[in-house]
């Protein structure tokens, strides 16, 4: 019944422990960030210990109990420690998001076979391992849980010089799919992607000068007229993570500006 | 930046005035007592006086600002008139909710073209309608708004004896995506749909049946393991009329327990 | 298995009876031309006597069966009898193709109810129509046969000042796919889409300009590297007509350049 | 123009040398024959000595110009070794058909990471490869091509216990959408897939006993009613071999009995 009581706490992901992947970048620190401020507790992983740890202290300032632990997603050994840190730190996961991912644009004929490899494997393999160690864990709580994949607007749209970076995004879009399949009926483990096109980081910023052409021949695929920002992501991250989502599994949640519209 | 105050307001709605096209059946009448338990004033739209009327009084009662007019989605007419009352009764909309709709399944050599008519006119007509004229107010407002389109999972899916309905759907589809193109960047109005599989209601009361084939099947293509409620369908409305999805347009939001991922 | 017989006439056509509404327009007279000289019987079909009576001349100038018969695909009367005149011309009706369609490009704002009705009429119901009539006579045949919805790219793809033509198209893939549901299990009907970007013809010859912007902007979304000529056409077109598209139904295929690969 | 000649040899493959990875399965033994019948020159290419000997001579003893060279599609000096293998043996490739991939349906839980990286490598890994060093020779070849990726229904469609097998098909699909925004307009090389549901095998054959419930499941969820034999896939490859299909790259051409369609 859609009651008052119901409602009331619609969005409400307080008190949730929540591990992000590739926290220190852009999204992930807009998740990280804001699913604190919605009173999660956040588990900052990364590769670099400096930048998980200069995270952690911003989100403390913030009074967000958080913690961090430092890993490379593609490693078993790497993974299995990052949650076990978790469960040291914050007793159980509710909700995990891969926000890990790297991409080197290149042309097939001039990417060397362990470039495209170290594409697919921080993007796919990573994203894997932990959906494989966070969702064990998940199931022996025996209460659910959200996993939420950060995809890619690309992960539908082919692009020349991406046989990495889309080929992972593909691939990702039907790990959560095949998982939804496997876990949620069973295990009550909701599996959804989020699917952002070019959003403001360190990496993107030169894209966003309203003069170069890159940027005009974007707007022209937008039809929201403006690239993303750290900010919209987060609606999305909460939103999938909360009851409000309860019924939807296995989705590719489009935050693109309407990317895939046109 | 993803700051306190950001994050305060993510999914807050509250006094926002919405329309709610089909508002007395299941998916409408979730959509309309959680819009107005989440703080909107609710015009309720429907074919029948003696529904709406009850529907209005429903709300009222739980202390929800709400007003109704009736008329068929299908004729400009009484379009116009519905906009023109919501507009005398609230002054002004910032969210459209098309949750009007009808089906008759027949097989393409038992149905006759008046009934195809009905199902196309009743879905992809009164949608239209409905989006020509709340977008004209919205854009006169000048302060954007969000249009919520109730395609179905049948939008990408075709289905025997479904040549209307889904053919409708589809197109719903398309039309949400073209308004996401013709609006968003123009006038901050952004278009998105939700798409529903199956959901409880007086019509689909008999296929919840735990014990027949129907259900059966269904929890076959349904990686949820169970069909919608209407409080499923709350969460992704809000969402969508909130700032929470201002990056969002031209999306179609599967709402389907995992149908479109298997 | 695949032996010398069974590849000796794999993508043979020749003697099938071909009815192609819409035939005068560039791509429906390619598809006509190239079912001639591949051995088919073409009916010609269209709104205006002239036209058609033209294009069955040059058919027949090259040796080609053919007749026409006019009518509007959006009136039930004229289409029972272009399919009635097929009967009587031919005897039997194999291939469907239904390539009439109407678009005109305005804002939702300034769209008439009227005109936007038109578009979903000629598009939609005139493809629901001769589906309806041409499948009861293949039905009554007994020995399956192919239905060929040209569709559009965008179909899939939304447009400003389109809530018109993509509504209309992104309908029809779905009307496919549910006729195959209902059809091609039970009566060996086989029914696909074809879904083209823009070929040129004497409506689109002005985008053709190689200096122009609209040309530019779409060499940068075709990954082909050019616009669609008629003879593009008439490939996919014989493969879904021939036994080497059998197990293909309820498929939309691109037809595009690429246009939905990026 | 839709000439006489143009329609001649709309389909004609013959005197092109087509390279055929996992040529001993199946779907590729069905190609190889096919493409053979059709005039082609078959480089068969596989694992085993002795089976791709053996299908070799089978080729021959039925007058098909064929040649083979064993390797592992996921080791890079096997490629390189089976590609130069081809040149040396028919002086070039015009058609490459990448029928190699693997599966090993489990439960992630259960899933070790080697034979999930087993999946990932013949499949994604595998095609990848290929793609580099054929397209390497097509490019220095300067006559463009076709690349035909298999691909699989399951690249849009998730499965419980295929996180590797739906990873693998989701990535691949939009590997060919990438080489077609990179080579098509550059090069002439089209770059699609072909998605077959399950099609007859000796590792399916217990899948086609229609007394079985997997069988009579498979049934609900195809409209065409039957499951794939492998002369159903010989048509589309040869149709994405040919002229006939000059403007279509990036597309992704269910071959599927219609399992995408519902």
């Amino acid at each position: 019944m859609v009651s008052k009581e119901f409602m009331g706490n619609l969005f409400d992901v307080s008190g949730k422990v929540a591990l992000v992947t590739g926290a220190t970048g852009a999204l992930g620190k807009a998740v990280s960030i804001g699913y604190g401020l919605a009173g999660m507790k956040v588990m900052v992983t990364g590769r670099k210990e400096e930048t998980c740890k200069a995270l952690c202290e911003e989100l403390e300032a913030q009074g967000i109990p958080c913690a961090y632990s430092t890993g490379d997603p593609a490693l078993e050994a790497d993974v299995i420690k990052v949650v076990n840190d978790t469960i040291t730190a914050f007793g159980e996961i509710n909700v995990l998001v891969t926000a890990a991912g790297y991409n080197k644009p290149q042309p097939i004929m001039e990417q060397d076979l362990s470039t495209w490899k170290q594409i697919m494997d921080s993007d796919v393999q990573g994203t894997w391992l932990f959906c494989k160690y966070v969702g064990e864990q998940m199931i022996k709580q025996g209460k659910g849980g959200k996993v939420i994949m950060v995809s890619s607007a690309r992960s539908k749209m082919g692009m020349a010089n991406y046989t990495g970076y889309c080929t992972a995004k593909g691939g990702i879009d039907l790990m959560a799919q095949s998982l939804a399949c496997e876990w949620t009926a069973k295990y009550q483990i909701n599996v959804n992607t989020i699917n952002p096109t070019v959003f403001r980081s360190n990496l993107t910023e030169w894209m966003f000068d309203p003069e170069s052409a890159v940027y005009q021949n974007f707007l022209k695929r937008l039809p929201i007229g403006r690239l993303g920002e750290p900010e919209d992501f987060v609606g999305p991250c909460i939103f999938l993570a909360s009851k409000a989502s309860d019924f939807m599994t296995g989705a590719n949640v489009a935050t693109d500006g309407g990317y895939w519209a046109n």
